[in-house]
């Protein structure tokens, strides 16, 4: 362990299960000094300094004055004013990431809060969501093993991808990097069409005259299978919006693989049935979560 | 514990995850004398008895002359056929039991293969998938607080009702009773359906030109999603068929919500969708695996 921290100085930009964790990782591994927390809400800002997530509670602008590293682990919504409230007053050394599940979108408001400044903006996403949130959903393991991505600007410096790219790493994370179109696109195959899919699933259940017994039979793959639709209804509103074309054309490619199904069963076709389940179980059972 | 068990004799239809558990289960209890098993496939056989999961291996004929209770844990294609093999040599005291995920055709296969011995048939279908099977797979503990529904005939005994009972009792399940028809209808819904989206959204993965990068990619949320995607593409294929028109109606329901969520995107109508989004988290979050 070195001696002086990776970050001396760390702000955090919502203290939930995303910043928090984030906070908890780098304090685990020795790698961060102070952590500052910046919010909204003064009771959840107070419970992060309770359970040490946080050590000050301070403004945007103080925030970038004084912070080595920002992250932005706010809901995606939130970004543009935030980045434009700490625009005018960040130290040319600090480097601003974030934690949004989209990018294109995030970039775009970094480019334009941030303005001549978005040099200084590193994109990066944590693929470590969870149905949980607030501080104490944080923990110090959350991105162990985890995967983080991050879509660097052309303007960044080689110094600063190499030091968000640390400082995930000594939070146990494994991280890689592509553009953040690829990104998006690959996202909404993923992580975004199945939680569509998960909410749409949910609602038809929910909306069934027997919705009670519907859920007093349901098992273990259920279980499984409807977790995701138990997320924030608010942050996936925001993420299909702004991932909203790539979304959809994954949708409409997925609706005709269901439909190749419901095919095969109406028309008696065991074969063809029994080819369309054995594909997509040979590649689920040869996912190893690499 | 009693000095006597439950079941003095039980066979075995099929040695693998349901069977093999159900054995180990009641052995664990001491509510089981000796352990027949019977299966098409030698190999296994003699892996379930290295496992201790099974005592003899014998024909379903000799199962039928001198076994107190018989689950049928084969493939419910198979059931029709080994019921036919039993029926003669059906002792009048034995329960024919079994566990397959459908059950108004395995009623009527029994009803086929065992005629007027079709009142010794308590049809159940215990809720513990997994895409794991096989003799390696069975677990004493599989059937822990899982749940186990009876979808008794007109002219079972309550008493052979209650041994059936009493037996997933004593693997520690929960046990509740409902009509074969209803059985089929909420089973499509809560375990049927979410197969088939699973399979489907994973054959379109498999599909896509860069499937390689998007599972190098996909993270948590991903992995809970699609787990029954990996299930065996035989059952389910056997199931989908079994239960073809519940399903598709199930289908086309969740199709219709996957389309509001799709409208509310397309038209920008970020209210329609937090309501959409929130029906389905609320009811998953309330959930409790009841």
């Amino acid at each position: 362990m070195n001696n002086k921290p990776l970050i001396p100085v760390l702000a955090v930009f919502g203290v939930g299960l995303i910043g928090g964790s984030f906070s908890a990782a780098l304090r685990r591994a020795g790698q961060v000094g102070k952590v500052l927390g910046v919010g909204r809400n003064r009771a959840t800002l107070e419970q992060a300094r309770a359970l040490g997530l946080i050590d000050e509670v301070v403004t945007p602008a103080e925030a970038a004055a004084s912070a080595d590293m920002l992250l932005l682990s706010t809901p995606v919504g939130a970004m543009r004013k935030l980045l434009a409230d700490m625009a005018p007053h960040l130290r040319d050394e600090a480097i601003v990431t974030d934690g949004g599940s989209t990018k294109q979108d995030v970039i775009a408001a970094a480019r334009d809060g941030l303005g001549e400044r978005a040099s200084q903006f590193v994109p990066g996403h944590p693929i470590a969501g969870s149905e949980q949130s607030g501080p104490q959903a944080a923990r110090a393991d959350l991105y162990e093993q985890r995967k983080v991505i991050l879509t660097p600007l052309p303007e960044n410096s080689e110094d600063d991808i190499a030091l968000v790219r640390s400082a995930w790493e000594a939070c146990g994370a494994c991280v890689s990097q592509m553009s953040a179109a690829q990104h998006d696109l690959v996202l909404a195959s993923v992580s975004h069409l199945p939680h569509l899919l998960a909410f749409a699933y949910m609602g038809q259940v929910a909306g069934a005259p027997d919705a009670e017994l519907r859920l007093r039979t349901a098992g273990g793959g259920f279980r499984d299978f409807s977790r995701i639709a138990g997320s924030s209804p608010e942050m996936w509103r925001d993420i299909l919006l702004a991932n909203r074309d790539a979304v959809l054309d994954e949708l409409q490619a997925v609706q005709a693989v269901q439909q190749q199904i419901a095919d095969a069963m109406r028309t008696d076709d065991a074969e063809s049935l029994l080819a369309l389940l054995t594909r997509a179980a040979e590649i689920r059972k040869a996912w190893d979560g690499r």
